[in-house]
């Protein structure tokens, strides 16, 4: 298990993708938590095949981040959701696309088997290679 | 570590109690997202000692599906609890007894040692047999 | 990986905390779902660099404890987020510090290199001693 922690004002995805490239991670399973802000967010519209983004401001409290690292396209990718609170404890959350640290952000990387994607023009998505269980 | 993903239209529950099954996972720690719709999601009154049960309608990102299989009445049981978004961002959570998958389900199952259930009356649940720590 | 559940009545951090000096786990991943009340939950405002906090009344499940354990002042430290649902599957959560059981709790801890944790005076909180990635 691979230990990872951001600095405020880190871009999360560009680093944690990065460091998967920088020490070979090609899969992993993906949990932490930590501050956000400027977090951008989707929600994926099956009529669409695609993601309605918003970003939000202000500061939040990152309570999950949860997700894997796959290889799509030859690199690592994280696909990624997130919970996030604000002051007022109130919780919105989605499809995370990117976001930048506030005080510090704390995650676990647990490599496992290599898990690739392949484009699903039927659905509209990236879906693992594995035979669905 | 497993690595489980299901299709449109499966059944989550159903689906990943027959993996345990099949794959002969008695008790295993639970994490993963993915998108959902037929949502039955519960909250457990203490009162009452039961769930108040209510289903979802609607398409919601599945931010975040944490728990654990182990093993109950002689069968791998999943504990589950889910967070969920919906095209506003906004969450909504509780108990999870079923779901329909929309795009994918992207799950990690990371066995343990044997987990046991019993039906404690007095609480009103079915709760693992170890010690409390 | 541990197991480790609570009982009604028993407050987590206390628990948790003591069962890792007991268990001489001084830096783990935790994860976890359960019931809780009597819920102390915090928003980080960096312009105070410390914690707005607030108690929750009302019992909640526990949608998910995400976080870990590291070793700060000498003694095993969790840091953890939560989420919960009400009644009304409402979700509110943030930066936790203490709770009380309500039916169970259901956690697992994976051992992980040690990680210390030191005083950031610029940014007001205590960060992981590892070069962020």
């Amino acid at each position: 298990m691979f230990l990872f922690t951001l600095k405020p004002g880190e871009r999360v995805r560009q680093s944690l993708e990065q460091a998967c490239l920088d020490w070979d991670i090609p899969s992993a399973a993906v949990s932490g938590i930590g501050g956000l802000r400027q977090v951008e967010l989707g929600y994926w519209r099956a009529s669409q095949a695609d993601y309605q983004r918003k970003t939000l401001e202000g500061s939040f409290e990152l309570l999950t981040l949860l997700g894997n690292i796959s290889l799509y396209q030859g690199r690592p990718f994280a696909h990624l959701h997130v919970t996030l609170a604000d002051e007022n404890l109130q919780v919105v959350g989605g499809h995370f696309f990117e976001a930048t640290v506030t005080a510090t952000v704390e995650l676990f990387l647990t490599p496992c088997d290599p898990i690739e994607r392949h484009w699903d023009a039927q659905i509209g998505a990236a879906l693992w290679n594995l035979e669905p269980g």
